[in-house]
C-alpha cells in the first residue's frame, strides 16, 4: 500500500468553535464564521504546496484521506478565494492560493481536445473525463474573478472561453453523448441553471455581455416553461425535450436542494433587473420544493423526492446532506428580503437553525457533508470529490454581503 | 404524464404471511417460504402478458412502479424460474413463463453490435447500455438452464456463446471501454467471481467443459492471487493489476456481502472437487469479510467499507441491503457443511434470524430491500432496476437443496 501523503501545506490554525446558532439574520455572524471557522478549517493546508491547487478528500480533522484532486473542486475553491479577495478584503495569500488553483487547472487539468477532466491525481495525471462538462462552468466562473483580481485580459478570455465551450457542449443538440439511448431523451435543469449562474458571475467581474445575456434569457424561459409545472407545484429535475414528465425513476425524480439552489440564482437575476415577474417565478419554485423537500418529521431536507409521492430508487434519497442546507439558507434570506414576507423569515431562521446544529462540528470547525435521515452523522468527510470549499463558504458570505451595510457595499460593486 | 400500466399478468395469489424466523437450520422452512411466500409475490403479476419477460420494478405491495425492464432482471428471473422447473419439480407455467423472459432477451435485448443491453422499455426499446457487460452472464446461465428444461441445442448454443462474449468482453486486454483513464488501472472482483459462478452453471446444466475449466481456473487463482491478502485478513473489491492495494477512494472500498459471495462460489467449487485447499480459500474469506462486515452494534452487514478504516465515499456505506444478507445464509450454511465447524452455524443462525426479521414484509411477502443502518426501512421498494427475483429465492432454494435428503438428491442431479 502506497502511504498517503499529509497535507501540502504549513500547520493549520486551529479553528474557534463553531459560534452557537440563531444568528439567522446576524450578517457578522456569518463573517465571523467564515473568517473564523470555514476558512481556517480549508487554508493554509489544502494548499499544495507541491504541485499546486487544493487536496480536498479529507477527514474531519483535515486529514487528507485521498490525494486525488477534483477538477470542480480546484475552479470552486479558486473562485471563492479570489472573490473573496474581491469583495470581502484584499488578502494577497487569497489571491495567491486562488492563482494557484487556476495554475494547476492550466496544466494538468485539459485533455488534448480542448475539454475538462473530472477527476485527477495530486500531480495532475488524468484519472476520469465525464460526459458532462461542469468543470468547464467552474474554472470559468474562477478565471473571471482572477481576472478582476489581476486585471489580466488572459484571465477574462479563458473566462469566455470555458463558458462557451460548456454552453456549446450542453446546447448544441448531438454535441454531448448522451447517457440513454434516443429511446426517451431527456433534458436537464443543471445546464440550465448553471448558465445563469455563470453568466451572472461572469457579468459581475468582466461586465455585462449581450451574448451571454441572451443565452441566459433562453435558460430563463426554458425553466420557466419546461421545468416548472405550476399544476403539480413542482420543479422537475429532468422531462422530455418538450416539457413533459418521464414517468420513470429518473423521470419523476426531484432534486429539492437543486431546484432551491436555482430559485436563488433567478431571484438573484429578479433582483438585478428589478424584475417582479422573476422574484414571482423564484419564490414559487422555492416554495414549491420547500413545500416538496422539507422533512417535517425530523427536519432539515431530503436529498430526493418523487413527483408522484412514489419511492425513489437512488439509496440516499432520505439523506441530509449540507449543501442543499446552504443552498436554502441563502434562499430563503433573498426571498424575504425581496418580498418581505415574514413566511421566508421564518424558513430561513429555521434551515439556518436545523443546519448549523447538525452540520456543524464543534471539534474541528467546517460542516459535515452528510447525514442520516434522522441527523445522525454518516461519514466523518468533510471533504471529497464532490465536497470541498465552496457550497458552505459561498453561503456565509453571501449571507454576510446581503445583511451588512459592508457587504451590501461590495454588492452594488458586484454582482 | 404517461400512466403506468398496471402488472402484466393476472391477479396475484396473496402470500401467505412471512413464517416466523428460528428456523435457519430447517429446509421445509426455505422451501416453504419460496413457494408460499417469496415466489407467489412475483408470480404471475409480474409477467408481461402484453410484451413478455418480466416488470419488476414494483412497490411493497406489488404495483408496478416503472414499467422499464433491466436486461440483468430478465435473464435472473428467467434462470430461477427455469431451475426451480429443473430442480424443484417441473412446473409447466415456470418453464412457460421462464422461456417468455428469454424470448424477450432474444427479440429486443441485443444491439446490433451484439452487445445486450442494460436497460430498456416495458415493449423493449432501448434505454441503457452498460460499459460492463453483466447482462450477457445472466442471460448466459438462463440460456443453461432452459437447455435442460426444452433439451433444444439452440438454447445451450447461446448458452456457451453468451459466456464466451461476456468472458472475452472482460478479459481481453483493451476491449472494454475502461472507466478510468489509463494513469491508475484497476481490476475487479466482479467479473472473475461471475465467470467461477457462470461456468458451475454451464456445467451443471450443459455438462463439463474444458475450455470454460480453464477460464474459471484462471479467475480463482487471480482471486487467490491478487484480491485475497492474508497480511491484512481481507479480500479487495478492486486491485491494480499487479494486486497492489489502490490507496485512494474507489481502491481502498470494500464490498463485504459481494466477497462473501464469491466466498460461496468458491467453497462450491471446494465441494464439487473436494478439494480441501479451496475449502480453506473460501473460508478464509467468509472469515475476515464477516470480520470486516458485521455490524456489532446494530447487526446486519454493512454495504461498504474501508480497507483501512477511513471514511467511505459512496453515501449508502452503512446501510443493509437484501443481497449480501442473503449471500452470507448461504456461505455461512456451507461452510458450516464443509468444516462442520460450531461458528459457522453461529453465524448462520445469527444472520438468517437478524435478516428475516429486519427485511421481510409480513403484510406482502417478499423481503424489502433497502434498510437504513439500524434496521428501519428506507424504501417500500420490493423490485427495481437492481432487486428483482432473484437472490432471495435464490438463497431459499439453496439452502432447501443443502438441508433436505430432496434437495439432496436434486444437487447430486445438477450443480
Amino acid at each position: 500500500m502506497t502511504a498517503i501523503a499529509s497535507d501540502g501545506g504549513s500547520e493549520p490554525t486551529l479553528p474557534r468553535p463553531t459560534p452557537p446558532a440563531g444568528h439567522a439574520f446576524d450578517g457578522d455572524f456569518y463573517r465571523r464564521s467564515l473568517l473564523e471557522n470555514t476558512l481556517p478549517f480549508w487554508f493554509p493546508r489544502s494548499v499544495d504546496a507541491l504541485h499546486g491547487g487544493f487536496l480536498h478528500c479529507v477527514d474531519r480533522d483535515g486529514t487528507v484521506v485521498d490525494t486525488d484532486k477534483s477538477v470542480w473542486a480546484q475552479g470552486r475553491m479558486s473562485w471563492m478565494l479570489l472573490t473573496l479577495h474581491n469583495t470581502l478584503e484584499p488578502r494577497p495569500e487569497w489571491k495567491q492560493w486562488g492563482l494557484s488553483g487556476l495554475q494547476f487547472l492550466q496544466q494538468h487539468c485539459f485533455d488534448a481536445d480542448g475539454r475538462m477532466f473530472f477527476h485527477v491525481t495530486a500531480d495532475g495525471r488524468p484519472i476520469r473525463k465525464r460526459r458532462y462538462a461542469y468543470s468547464e462552468c467552474f474554472a470559468s466562473i474562477a478565471f473571471a474573478a482572477a481576472a478582476r483580481a489581476t486585471g489580466r485580459e488572459e484571465h477574462a478570455q479563458l473566462a469566455n472561453q470555458l463558458f462557451e465551450q460548456f454552453y456549446d457542449w450542453n446546447f448544441t443538440p448531438g454535441r454531448m453523448p448522451p447517457k440513454f439511448a434516443a429511446t426517451r431523451p431527456m433534458i436537464g435543469l443543471g445546464p440550465r441553471m448553471m448558465t445563469i449562474s455563470t453568466v451572472q458571475e461572469l457579468r459581475a467581474n468582466l461586465g455585462p455581455n449581450a451574448e451571454h445575456q441572451k443565452r441566459m434569457d433562453r435558460c430563463l424561459a426554458e425553466i420557466e416553461e419546461l421545468f416548472v409545472k405550476p399544476g403539480l407545484r413542482v420543479v422537475m429535475e429532468n422531462v422530455a425535450p418538450n416539457g413533459d414528465i418521464v414517468d420513470h425513476f429518473d423521470g419523476r425524480q426531484l432534486n429539492p436542494g437543486h431546484a432551491i439552489e436555482a430559485a436563488w440564482f433567478i431571484l438573484a437575476e429578479a433582483e438585478h433587473r428589478s424584475d417582479s415577474r422573476l422574484t414571482r417565478l423564484g419564490c414559487q419554485m422555492l416554495d414549491w420544493m420547500w413545500e416538496r423537500g422539507w422533512d417535517e418529521e425530523y427536519g432539515g431536507l431530503f436529498y430526493f423526492r418523487d413527483v408522484s409521492d412514489r419511492p425513489v430508487q437512488e439509496y440516499w434519497h432520505d439523506m441530509k446532506f449540507w449543501w442543499p442546507h446552504d443552498e436554502a439558507i441563502i434562499a430563503t434570506l433573498m426571498a424575504h428580503q425581496l418580498t418581505g414576507d415574514e413566511r421566508y423569515a421564518r424558513w430561513h431562521q429555521q434551515v439556518h437553525d436545523w443546519a448549523y446544529a447538525h452540520f456543524a462540528d464543534p471539534e474541528h470547525g467546517e460542516w459535515f457533508g452528510y447525514l442520516h435521515r434522522d441527523g445522525r452523522r454518516s461519514v466523518t468527510l468533510k471533504g471529497n470529490l464532490w465536497k470541498s470549499c465552496f457550497h458552505h463558504p459561498r453561503m456565509e458570505w453571501m449571507c454576510w454581503r446581503r445583511l451588512t451595510a459592508g457587504g451590501a457595499a461590495a454588492e452594488s460593486r458586484g454582482a
